[in-house]
This record gives C-alpha cells, sequence and structure tokens, in this order.
C-alpha cells in the first residue's frame, strides 16, 4: 500500500529535536516570568486587559483606571498596529509608545504592546514591559532574532494558520538568541467555521503544555470578534489551564477606532475578572498517568 | 468594487428563517430535557459517561458501577458503530442493545445510544433514553426524518464539516417532523491543526445558546482523540457553558476494540466530573448587554 | 521529544490495506467502464451535462437538445435533491426519474442521478445508467451497501470534509459488496478560503490515480459555485488528468430552482467542451520515473 | 433571526475600494510585465523555472544549462531561505547572490530570487530582474513597504492562510508605495486535505483575474510537495488562466539541501514545458457574459 498521507509542515519536520530550548524536556519545572510583580505561568491567573489601540490620553487613562480597580496589573493596547490593509488607521506610532509610558507611571501597571517591525523594536522595548509579536509576524524571523537579544519578555502570538510545532519553532528563534522569556499566546486560527471570527483553538493550550515548560496565554478577543462569545471562551480558556488571559475592554467600543465590536465594556470586564478568577481557583491538578479499576 | 467572496453555504442561505423551530426566536425560554430524571438544558450540568463501543456484559457492568459511584447518572455505549473502514469492529448490534437494557435496568441508568440507520433505529429507539445520531449521519436526511417521529429524545452530534447554520437546519429537519426534544453536541470540526484528532470549537458553544433555545452539550473525547486533552477541554466546555458532557471511560482503555486512546480510567473520569461540577457552579450569568463607562 | 501531531483521521487508520479493492495495487490497468457507450476511465474524455435539478419536460428536453448537439452523451439532473434546509425544493422526486426515462429514450443519452436514500434507490436505479451518491452521503454506509448489490456503476461524490483516504474507503464500502464499478468525483471541499463555495482540490485528481484504478471524475460546478469560475476549473481539472468532467448548464439559470448562479449557459457549455476536449488530447503520458541529469 | 455568520477577516474588510492599485476597475486592461524580453501577463505563457536553493555555482550551472535548452528564459533559486526551523539550512545568503550573477552572465537568464527581510533587500535587489517576496512574509508590511520603492518587479506570494482579499490588500501596500510590477503567486493553500503538503487553491486563478489586472503565476512545486502531482497541477494552473508557471527542477533532487522532494529532473521539466505551452495555445477566451438559449 502506498502512502496517502504527507506532512504538511516542510521543513518543520526536518528534525524531531528542533525545538529544543521551548522543549520542556530540558527544563526542570515551568517558566514563571514576572512582569512587574506579576507573575505569568504560576498558579495565579494572569489577566492582561486593554483596548485594541491607544488612541488618546483620556481613553486609555480611562480603561487603565477601571482595570487596576478591577484589580488587573498588565495593560495591553496598541500604538503600532500592523493592519491588513494598507489605509486602516495604523496607530499613533511613537506618540502612542509614549502614552503608554505615561500610564504605567500613574497607574503603576505592567505594560504589554506590540513591535511590528525592526524600526519600531526599539522604542516599543524602551517603554514595554513585554513585548508582543503579532499573529501575522510569527515567521518574521529577522523580527524573531530581534527579539531574542531583547531584555524584556516577548508575547508571541499564535500565527491564524501556525501549527503547534510551527508555533514552538517560531519561539525557539527567540529563545536560541538568548532570550529565555516567552510567553505563547493562542488567538484563534483560520477555518472554515464562520459562526466567529476565527476559531478560538483551545485545545492547543494542554497541548503547548505537554511539550514546553513557557507560559501560555489565551486572546479570546481577537480569537472570536464578537463580544458575545469573548467572555465564554475567556473562561474555557482559563478551564483549560491557561496561564492567563489578554481581553479587550473599551469605554466606548463603539467608537473604538478599530476592533470595537470585540471589546467588553467596564463592567463585563470586571465580571469576567471575577470569574475567571474563580475558575482558576477551583482548579486542581489532574494527574493522567495514574488510575486503576476498581 | 465587484464582490471578492461567495457564501459557503449553499442553500442553506436560501431563507433566513429557515431553522424557526430550533430558534429561539419563537420560544419562550430555554429547553429542558427530562432524561431518567436528569434536566438537561437546567442550572445543573449532566454527565454522560461510558465506553465507546458496548464489548460485554462484564465491560458495560464495571464502566457502569464506577460512573454511578461518581454520581453520573447517564450512560452512553455504541451497539451499532458506523465505521470508515468497512473492515473495522462494526459493533455488537442488537446483542449490544440487550447488554444496554441490562445495564439500564441493574444500574438505573439512562441510555444513551446511536442508531446509524433506519434498520437499526426501532431497537435502538426502543431501549435508549436518548438516541444518539452521529456526526457522519448529521445530513442523512432520512434518518433525520426518521428521528423526528421518535418519541425519544435526540442527541445530534455536529458534522466534522459542518457550519453553526447546517448544523441547526439538521435540528430542524427533527424538529419539523413533531420531535422537540433535540439536544446538539459539538464533537470538533475538522481543520489543518495537528495536535489533535478534530479542533475543539469551544465557542460554537455560547454561538449556538445566542440563536437556539436547544440545549448543547460537548463531547472532548471525539474531538480531540487524545486523553490527555479530553479533561482540559471537557472543562472548558463547562466554562463556555455547555449545558453538559459527553466523556468516554474504560476500565482498560488499552484493551479496547476502539478509541482506547482517548478513554479515561475509572479514577481520572470521577476527577473530571467534581472538577466540571465545581466549574458549572462557579458560573454566573453575566449580562452583556448592559454596561457603562464610569 | 514528544508526538506533536496526531493521526486526524480515526479508525481509516487502523489498517493501511484497508481498501484493498479501491486500489489498484491488486489490479492489472486501470478501470473503464461502459456507460451508453461512453467509456469512462479511458483515453476519451466523458462528459456528463445537465441542469442541477429536474423541473419539467420542456427544460430536459431543451437541455438534452443542446448537450446532444454538443456532442455529449451522458445527461444529469437530479430527482431527488438532498437539500440542507428542509423547507428547501427538494426535487420531483419519482416523477423526475420518469421524465428522465424520457429523456433517456428521446435523445439516446445515458442517465446520470442521485439516490438520496434507501427508499429511493431501486426507482432510480432502474433508470438510471449510474448512479450517483452525493457528498452528504458519502458516509451514509447503508446507502454504500445498497449500492454495492446494485447492477448499476456509482458516482461516489467526495464528501466536502473528506480525505482522500476516507474516501477510497467509501468506495470500498461499495466494492466489497461486489459492485466493481465505482466512479470517483471531486466536488469541491470546505476550506477558509472564501472566493469560492468550496476549494476545487485539483490535485486530489493525480493523487488518486496514483493509488487507485477507478475512474475519477471532476464537477467544477458544485465546487466554485460561481459560473465564471466553471469553465477554468473544469479545463484544470481535464489538464491534472480527470478522466471526465461533470458540468451544470441550463437554458434559463436565473430561473433554475437551485444552483441558478452556477450553471453555464448553452454556448458557454458548448465552448467549455470543445476546450476540454482539445486539451484532453493534447496531454501526454509524462513518466515522473526516468530521467538523468546530462 | 440573528445572523448566524460574520466576517472573518477584519480590517481587511473595512472599505470595499481599499484595493485601488490592485484593482482592474481603475486600470484599462491586463498588465503586462517585461522581464529580460520575456513578458508576464500577455498571451504568451512565461514560465520559471530553477532549484529550491543556490548551493554551488555547479548546481545552479547545470540547471541552468538545460532550462535554457528547454527554452525557459527566467531561473528562480534562492540564496536567502527562511525557514520554520531555525537549525535548518538558510540559504548561501549573498554568495547566493552572486552565484545567480554569474548565471545572469552566463546564460543570459532573468533571475528571480527572494528578498527575506529589509536587510537583505538591497542585495537582493541589485541582481534579482524580480524580487520574491515568500508567503510568511505575504502580511510583512515593512518589507511590502520596502518593496513598493524598488524598480524591480515583485512576485508576491500568497500567504498559506490569505485569502484572496488579503493577498490583493498586500499588493496594494506595494503598489500603493508607486511599484506597479506586481506578479501575483498561488502556491497552495493550508488546509485539512492531507495527500499534498498544502491545497493547490486552482480556482483563485480566474478568480484573481476577475477582480485585478496584475498577472498571476502557479507555483505547484510548493503547493503540493510531491513530484508525481507537481506536473498534473502545473498543468491544471495553465489551463485554469494562470500566466506563468515557477516549478523546481533539480539535477539530483535526492541530495538536494531542501525540498528534493518535489524537484523535477531534467527530463521531466522539459516535458512539462512543452506540454504546459501546447495546453495555453489550445486556449481560446470565453467570453461568460453572452449566450443565448437556442
Amino acid at each position: 500500500m502506498r502512502v496517502a498521507t504527507v506532512s504538511n509542515q516542510g521543513d518543520a519536520a526536518d528534525d524531531r529535536n528542533s525545538y529544543r530550548f521551548a522543549s520542556s524536556d530540558n527544563t526542570l519545572g515551568r517558566l514563571v516570568i514576572d512582569v512587574c510583580g506579576i507573575s505569568i505561568g504560576g498558579p495565579t491567573l494572569a489577566v492582561i486587559g486593554g483596548p485594541c489601540g491607544v488612541e488618546s490620553k483620556e481613553q486609555v487613562f480611562a480603561v487603565a483606571r477601571y482595570i487596576t480597580e478591577s484589580g488587573v496589573g498588565l495593560f495591553r493596547a496598541g500604538a503600532f498596529k500592523p493592519r491588513t490593509n494598507p489605509y486602516s488607521f495604523q496607530g499613533l506610532g511613537q506618540e502612542g509608545i509614549e502614552l503608554l509610558a505615561l500610564v504605567k507611571r500613574e497607574f503603576n501597571l505592567g505594560i504589554v504592546t506590540e513591535a511590528t517591525d525592526l524600526e519600531s523594536f526599539p522604542g516599543v522595548e524602551k517603554v514595554a514591559d513585554v513585548v508582543q509579536i503579532g499573529a501575522r509576524n510569527m515567521q518574521n524571523f529577522a523580527l524573531l532574532r530581534r527579539a531574542g537579544i531583547s531584555e524584556k519578555p516577548i508575547l508571541l502570538k499564535r500565527g491564524q494558520g501556525a501549527t503547534l510545532e510551527e508555533w514552538l519553532l517560531a519561539a525557539e528563534y527567540i529563545l536560541s538568541e538568548g532570550n529565555a522569556r516567552v510567553i505563547l499566546c493562542e488567538r484563534g486560527i483560520r477555518t472554515w467555521s464562520n459562526h466567529a471570527r476565527n476559531t478560538f483553538d483551545v485545545s492547543v493550550i494542554p497541548a503547548v503544555k505537554a511539550l514546553s515548560h513557557l507560559p501560555v496565554i489565551a486572546d479570546p478577543s481577537h480569537a472570536v470578534g464578537r463580544k458575545d462569545l469573548v467572555i465564554p471562551c475567556a473562561l474555557a480558556g482559563v478551564a483549560a489551564g491557561a496561564d492567563g488571559i489578554l481581553v479587550e475592554t473599551h469605554c466606548q467600543p463603539s467608537s473604538a477606532l478599530s476592533d470595537g465590536q470585540q471589546a467588553l465594556l467596564p463592567n463585563e470586564f470586571s465580571m469576567l475578572v471575577n470569574q475567571a478568577f474563580k475558575i482558576k481557583n477551583s482548579l486542581q491538578l489532574v494527574d493522567t498517568n495514574n488510575g486503576l479499576c476498581f
């Protein structure tokens, strides 16, 4: 019988030992990354909140205020926005970074923000506590190598068309340059299932944890693109073992310059945070390796 | 500018009012289905457990015993098995149905089992408390119409290539014949993501609930096909709002005649049930329609 | 290193020798099926044309007339229509079969038409020269077994979510019952690519031919669902080695009761047929097993 | 009835007029790009051949010799190779570019080669007659903008997870910077269909041509990753209306440093070229806008 299937992974499959730094085979226990006093990868859930993009000082301060009141210590907003459409709003750029520096100083929040290219990286890196590499850049190898020599932790989003193995190999680009602090982030994959923008691939969370010691968080907002599905999917991510969640929230979603339809209102955000902590606390370690029939 | 995209739904899209019975527009509140005293669709989680297939009296009794001890009241096992390969084990057939009747009598468990075609339907229907229509048969319209005149509730699995709309239209085939008691079951969709057998599409659970009053349950076992991912995905389904879970469990998975690699051991099953109830209980209704910026 | 990928084929993979009758390993040369004097699987291209559904005597006679004038000898139209939506037009049923019998007698055309379930099978079989099993029924195993005891050739459409291996195993259900005359038909697969209804998976045509001696034809009409893409895709199928094409055509597509937007007009159909024969004739066997560097 | 589906295109859909330069609405007729005397986009088929990567002078000269003898005027080989795995062979880099300059001088071939990042772009641009942007970089916007100020034509591969609209918007990034000479290249998309590495999306070729005046070519080698499927898919691409094909060929595929299993041997390449020209010549323009029922 001849073979009916082939690998769809190209050179990813050249060497099964290829993600040596991303693999938990070579580490003792899971990685915990401290960001401004918040642990990512430890027993407590890390929550990152914020609007899609930095729009104004008023906007980021308003959001920073209520997420702080919800007990959340990490703020995410994009100053540099990668956009599919060249004519879409591309973010405030360096001016946005300076507004994030103000947020950091005023609210004592850890800042997560994206570097979209080599040019923006140094400015982002100066202010950010975590530098995000976006889904479209997951295989932008020059950018990954640059992230690898940064002193800041890197939040690496899974590409919407990337397998788990390709994602770990992208992390390997960063890790092999010397930066050991990589946080993986599932943000939905592209499938034919059309009730949501992307398909939130919740099973990849425990699957990553079976292979790698790196922390993994869930971004339901970009995954589903519909506000009514964001809360259930965030909770699903926590229940599946995510070390954290990244959720978009905005005072006035309807006037947001991007992605307003997926942003939670302040009270929704606060309820989600409460609920997510409850689920995280209810989880006990379930050992799937022992068990006898009685 | 001309159109770059087309609907991929064929005649599904002919009429947006086409799932009139499956739509919650035409009902008052959610549907709760009572199966042997267990509510499916109400505030409590419904757990259905059992092996993939009926293999022997010893096997089904052993499993029935420990799932009962875990507080679970619904037992599922297949007597008629639809198999991709014509030479694979096809189930014990009517003999298996009779073993399920013994389980029902001995353990007072509600029985969920599949009818694979018109021929097997009457025998299945006689014993089953819920008749399952499998994923491959989701668009077997003759079978759906037959289910529509049954007096038993129907568990309708989503086809692995079916959109939410097609799934609701399949339910509509049953409902429009007069059988109002349909339970929807998400069991994973086929995508290119290759760390699990299928992609567990967790966001479809709240998406179904936004459109339909029918109860929806999650089957993580068939979705992921890997035991270590079953528990996290089951919990994810509960956190996302599923009304129940359907989980495979077996005393000796390694000797199971089908799907052994995804079956939980007795103690794993029991831990999962505990955990799942904790999460269900921690969930509060989150209203996404109100919220002001303070 | 632990494994990052799993098979997504379930029991299909139980046994690599499982499609023993569908495999070319056990045959001498390719299968050629004669249908009313038209060879399917031989050196000449087989063209099957017709409207989506039988609507009236006038309609089928008008189409039969011009496809005959185009030199086409096989007529396809559906009397029994499987529909996603229970309230859509389901075909004329037995009355449609009788109209097809008239077409056959009047125009001396071979008739290809679908049997959607066990009930309709005998009536369809009596008139049809080829019985079609539709994409939604590719894993309706009771129907496949029934097709396996028919004396008519079976045209087996690939399910829109089926792998090549599952398709061959579906053929195996028919072949293993004794009916050796199966024609495979690629009709598009469901993916996220959204410029067409489905993705016409042209590479599956040579991939099937590498594994099986069964003839394989292309159905671009259902694959793409857009008339302007039907002709290029039909020609692509021929260039890729298809033994035939199945193309929808209608005198007045805008008034068709189903799928009008993909039906070719008479003159378009005739041009396509000419073009397709030219390409088929220009193809030479290319042997990929020999070749030296000079 | 509430909505069951959402756009999966994010900001791509912000503005349907967003690919104003890539759209044929704003041009008179199709774009023809001259590369070293070879027209891409005109009535003649453009063939680009070569090995996956530049490995040595002997290797590129050997391939250049036989593709020239086959009547092919464009040579493609990668000096800078984007690799999923950080430890895979990454190409000879600038040394490879210099070998390509030798090929150009010695054989008078037009050179197509990839620039993987901003750093490599100027060196590539100096020698290349067409600069390739690879599939992984289709949304590397900094690189696209750099390509937009180049004086060389750009071959823009479709991302393996990109819709037609996203692909045209990526082209728009280049076009809007002033470089009007963009060649689109379909190279397969990622789906669950597992008989080939990727699914060669042949219908996107006529779909692009319905929207844009830009030339579009087919790369079956990367699409399918299996030598026996490359020739049928190349011919399918031509039959579907591609303006050209890009095919990998190598003297000793088994010893190639990358992608050997998809490279054609010299005589296979030569046969393919003959066959492809025959099909191109047999194609007549088929007008789908006129047609009456007789």
